[in-house]
């Protein structure tokens, strides 16, 4: 098991017991528990138990564990519209400077409950695209 | 490799190259490729190869798989602020029905560019959310 705590960190507190939370799976890579400022019933976190702000900085080993948990909870909150949630950075609306995904059931279509979400397309040329695609290749 | 396709379905064509895409990683279980119509420049979607239209409908093998593809385009993109969602079902913004994981890339604070999200954090009483807790956790 490798894990890696930050002393100041909420998150961290929470994993290793020192701040009570109402904890739903336990691996030994990752923890979950219900969020206690929910947007729906049932909105749950999940998180590693390592240490990164964000999922870039998180080794594979962390990432792999994450989302067979957020499928367990989904399952157990029975929910059949609902949305997997990732926020890295302060303007990309990421809070806790600890990697958490949301689990946040959508009971209904409504912005007073669950996430709500604006969709501002962008419309890139072909070209413009084509010529990223070739960027982004030679770093893959 | 577990592969399981729909004919009709989109997704399922681009993965088995009936309809072209700008491809970034793939493996055997994945397979990504820039979002042709991005909030932001860098915009990815990374999809199992496995016909599944919500997330708890995928078999954990193909989970496992997707953050740390989500990760390397992270990188490869350079973004330090983005996000990553996953939506299940209309009413949670899915448009296609076939797993998929967005990477957006959030370049600066604005509703013109990124994911824009809305917060509607609901006020359960701890004996609610306790309660919640205790059918919870005879489901997991
Ligand atoms: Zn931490
Ligand atoms: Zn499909």
């Amino acid at each position: 098991m490798s894990a890696k705590h930050l002393a100041s960190c909420i998150f961290c507190k929470i994993i290793k017991g020192e701040i009570p939370s109402l904890k739903l799976v336990e691996t030994d890579l990752t923890y979950s528990f219900l969020d206690i400022g929910p947007l729906s019933k049932g909105h749950a976190l999940v998180i590693p138990k390592y240490h990164a702000a964000k999922l870039h900085e998180l080794p594979d080993e962390h990432l792999t564990d994450i989302l067979p948990i957020a499928k367990k909870l989904a399952l157990a909150v029975g929910c059949e519209n609902y949305n997997i949630l990732q926020n890295n950075g302060a303007i990309a609306h990421q809070v806790v400077d600890h990697v958490h995904f949301h689990m946040i059931p959508k009971p209904r279509a409504s912005d007073e409950e669950g996430l709500v979400i604006g969709w501002p397309a962008q419309k890139p040329s072909m070209d413009e695209l084509k010529e990223l695609h070739e960027i982004l290749k030679t770093k893959l």
